[in-house]
């Protein structure tokens, strides 16, 4: 069961001039920037405004998908996070209705497990599925 | 100030094939499909699972933004759509700032009041402003 939007991910090209304009002219509070470096290298920041959060990301990496989006997309809305009860209950139920997954076992992020729905299998939408 | 995210909006080649998949394979609730015929004409339907709503957005007119956007860009996600309090005081104090919006005048759609940011304010992110 999915139960709300935990973030909305957007590639931008410079993470400092975003992060200015988030806060500074669209009423944005930001965390701290993180680099992570699990495959593909990216600085990232979360920015927040009521119940909204943003996860600002800068590809760090020439050959990610995240660059690889910036250059063929350019910037903009890159994925949605969907935040369930449990991610292994999800992965069941949805692979058994023929939907596809980028890890099979979730991956430990910061606290949280987390997948992505194959974008073939949602119509061009990247879903990251998160647990708390 | 921005309360929380209302929906996102997702452009789809074929309204009825995206309905299905995301009604019988993710497991969303989907509500009526209308068609919208202001300015530019589409196919829509909102599908909504725990607090989450999407709403699915199928071009009907040839050379609008929406086909456009599914000609450039692909099927994926074309909009996030965030809840504010005042739309009015929102136009008056990101407008001060330096935000532009596609609307100066917000629209009456379906009960609620709604502009959109310019995606050039927001390095590529298109963000509707609603008001309830």
């Amino acid at each position: 069961m999915i139960k709300r939007i935990h973030h909305v991910g957007v590639v931008v090209k410079n993470l400092d001039e975003a992060l200015d304009l988030y806060v500074n002219n669209l009423g944005f509070k930001a965390s701290k920037i993180m680099i992570a470096d699990k495959g593909e290298k990216f600085r990232t920041v979360m920015v927040s405004q009521g119940e909204v959060t943003l996860e600002l990301i800068e590809p760090m990496d020439e050959k990610g998908g995240i660059q690889n989006f910036l250059e063929t997309r350019g910037e903009g809305i890159h994925h949605i996070s969907l935040e369930v009860d449990d991610i292994r209950a999800e992965l069941n139920t949805l692979g058994a209705r023929g939907i596809k997954f980028l890890f099979k076992e979730p991956e430990q992020v910061e606290g949280t497990l987390v997948t992505f729905v194959h974008p073939k299998s949602t119509r061009g939408v990247l879903m990251e599925l998160l647990q708390e």
